[in-house]
């Protein structure tokens, strides 16, 4: 099936799972509402992402910072001074442009990275005007991606602050206090969740590409001379996925399958912490759901490099409109701790016990943007049956935003009663469904489209034996179970300790 | 024990609840960061906040918009032209007062509720002087407390728009997309979690009054002629409380024990579905944790209403600094889908399948300050044990940040391995902490701190007959539990399934 992402937009809107926001004004560009499905969705990926980065790890601990803070962490970042993209203008109707993408278009050419000068030179020579009223354009100039607001009542030299266009450098600013109270020692990393805007010149492809969105960020801090001990390397050091390297990149090679170690022992990827994340993040949507072939692994080219980062490599998922970047993973060096040491004038080194020397750490930076996890798990899971003749979600059952349809085989007052029971019980624990109207048929569509795993239906032959029937999404099948171990065989099924066909 | 609110705020920082945002720039007024713990226990609120109201009731959905929303929804609310508070400069040194805090101070007389007319006019009466410099002060003017920001490249009509006050609007601009897919039917309700933002004068209190803060709301729609029809009301009319009704406030009294028909029958509470909610507030935090001494409901004074509002209700509590309102519950009537109907022009109303009329529904809005809640169950739990020589901070067991800490009685291989082996299996389902530093007194001592509620130790009697000790926080009692028992026990202990003393 071709997955057109229009398609998906509507289908999340009509389901509940997305809506644009302000839409009753008519919407509000690359601003997105999340609706009663999409809220479980969402929280459901935040909390697996934090059972599995946090929960489960002693030295990654949580973090929830502002979103407001002092204006000075930005100018040490460096998003004060250079965070932007290049715009254009049209001199007579006012539409802006995105310069890049506009030479992009226009041109074919390839134009990430170019400066204002360079977009100036190239509009001027290919004589290209306005898209919209072909008015000629304004000199290319730079325009700052923050979301600019004023703090307090009175103006001074720090009431005019930014909306945080990241949410590690947080993560830095608390750096030491963490480091201090929560008995962690190198290496060790933070994780936040939390909201970031940037005030993009054209949003677009639905969750894609937002003015605000949600990030799930790691900073793991390590001492920068032992970048290389990680004692899970052996664990993951033979995962293969598939591959695309700078070189294979300037060759125009298509991505092919590597094995971790293969990317360590060549030099791509410094660091085995860095290998180790990598390994992670892939075993993490994997493990929920993912097809390792629509992803993979792409090294940054060097021009294409952050300014903070000695190496970064980016998941990619083949959407229909290409492959594109769903998580991205830097190498930031001691570069921001550095910065904010020099703009604070606070020592944010840490003791090393072996050496005995106070060390900045160094720090490999795993960044998720949740929405755009989102959509993957979305994109990925949204299929037609054509044989039941609608949608079914094929949602790993962890993140499906309803673990259960609980239901009467018809509309019989003894049915009803245990169909009740049954609710009552499980909804203690689950977020799960009674339903009880429409056809049986209709009411297990209703459930597969929006990703329900299991049904419960309560019929005649299972009132003499207090069994019920549990139905699998995916295959269809039904199987007959004890109404006493039903909550136990639910859970354990929701949670993968159990599979489906064992019960 | 005296509950001082800046020896809670220093408590929180030195445990990891909550820091003082951006703290290495010299902090910035009315932001605060949550730290390793504070995250834990605000994630744990919000879930049990969500489970009770969401997940356990078929009538209320979730929902999680955008912060930045169309600045039209603002104008319709009333928050463009009336959202703000009464300031005053001073013209020497350029300090900014808020008008009433001020007025309030100096002259001892309530001053809530004055306009900038009055307010100007008392401070040349009294002549009113700069707290800081002894400068003459401004004429006293409105100022909005709404963050402003710039969205997009190029200026127009709708580009500048504003950091949420609220969530609530965004509830009511998305009502009549989730009435129509989430298959509800009047009476139901939409709850929302998320970030508010207002531009506070003066922040203070620690998490009291912030600039950046969390909201919980609930709009609950109900056809107009049927804000009596709840039917759950017969099982909360009687809960005992204590109220501060307006004729009590007016005349002096304090607050006395009433039940919640009393407030219905006298005619305090005008609909049956304001006294549910405000019930079942109530329950939320008594059975969390927090001592119904602790908590008055006081009724607002007419002249304290909010101008969308027939009648408002807020939970206070007793804090050291006064009793502090936690919880908002107002009657909106049909004001805000009326003005959003007027502005949008949009068809907001529903169809009644029984009257067969189309109706705007009204609205009851329990609205719960995430932050305050953090606050009040931080505040309730911080408890010094004289015994211990510790600090006890007893958290209700859903709510703290972690579940268990397991222990290694003593330094030997053969212990460790089971305390791992019982941590690796525990990990998996709850956050637990491993521990095998410091003697096991210091180790019981710490997690107590961090209101832990149980601690699991492996000791050399268990290891014969792969038992454990289990040992309660507030008692400090210990039992001895199977291993193989351990993981279900300890699910049904933290969801109180299981007593303590009757494991």
């Amino acid at each position: 099936m071709k997955k057109d992402i229009n398609d998906i937009a509507s289908f999340a809107k009509r389901k509940g799972f997305v809506y644009p926001s302000s839409e009753i004004y008519g919407g509000y560009g690359g601003f997105y509402d999340y609706g009663p499905l999409g809220v479980e969705l969402k929280n459901n990926i935040k909390n697996a992402w934090w059972k599995f980065f946090v929960q489960q790890r002693e030295y990654i601990v949580g973090l929830d910072s502002s979103i407001i803070g002092h204006p000075m962490i930005w100018k040490a970042s460096g998003h004060t001074d250079n965070f932007g993209d290049v715009i254009v203008k049209c001199e007579k109707c006012g539409a802006v442009y995105r310069g890049d993408h506009l030479i992009e278009d226009k041109l074919e050419i390839q134009a990430d990275g170019m400066g204002p000068e360079q977009i100036s030179k190239l509009i001027e020579e290919h004589n290209i005007k306005c898209e919209k009223c072909q008015g000629n354009l304004s000199k290319a100039s730079d325009f700052n991606l923050m979301f600019t607001t004023e703090v307090g009542a009175a103006k001074h030299s720090n009431s005019t602050s930014y909306l945080r266009p990241e949410t590690a450098q947080m993560i830095f600013t608390n750096f030491k206090l963490v480091y201090e109270n929560a008995r962690v020692k190198l290496p060790f990393g933070i994780l936040q969740i939390g909201k970031a805007f940037r005030n993009e010149i054209s949003p677009r492809n639905f969750l894609f590409r937002l003015r605000e969105f949600e990030q799930m960020e790691i900073e793991f801090f390590m001492h920068p001379e032992k970048i290389n001990d990680c004692p899970f390397y052996n664990q993951i050091k033979d995962i293969e996925l598939n591959v695309l390297t700078e070189e294979m990149q300037k060759s125009n090679e298509e991505h092919k399958l590597m094995k971790i170690y293969e990317l360590v022992e060549k030099g791509n990827i410094k660091s085995k912490w860095h290998a180790y994340f990598l390994a992670e993040v892939f075993r993490f949507f994997t493990s929920y759901g993912i097809n390792a072939e629509n992803l993979r692994l792409r090294e940054h080219l060097k021009e294409e490099l952050s300014h903070y980062s000695a190496g970064t490599f980016d998941f990619e998922y083949r959407f229909s409109f290409g492959w594109k970047e769903v998580h991205g993973m830097a190498n930031r060096t001691d570069f921001d701790l550095s910065q904010h040491i020099k703009f604070s004038k606070k020592d944010l080194s840490v003791f090393d016990e072996e050496t005995k020397k106070k060390v900045v750490p160094h720090v490999i930076e795993p960044s998720q943007g949740l929405d755009r996890a989102f959509l993957l798990f979305l994109y990925e899971a949204y299929a037609y049956d054509e044989k039941r003749q609608n949608y079914v979600l094929k949602l790993d059952s962890r993140l499906a935003p309803m673990k259960a349809g609980i239901f009467p085989l018809v509309n019989k007052p003894e049915l009803i009663d245990l169909a009740r029971n049954i609710f009552e019980e499980l909804v203690q624990e689950f977020p799960v469904v009674y339903d009880k109207s429409g056809s049986i048929g209709r009411r297990y569509a209703r459930q597969d489209e929006q990703g329900t795993p299991f049904c419960i239906t309560v019929d005649f032959d299972g009132l003499e034996n207090n069994t019920v029937t549990i139905r699998d999404r995916d295959t269809a099948e039904q199987k007959r179970i004890n109404v006493a171990e039903l909550r136990d065989a639910l859970r354990k099924l929701i949670n993968k300790e159990l599979s489906f066909k064992d019960i």
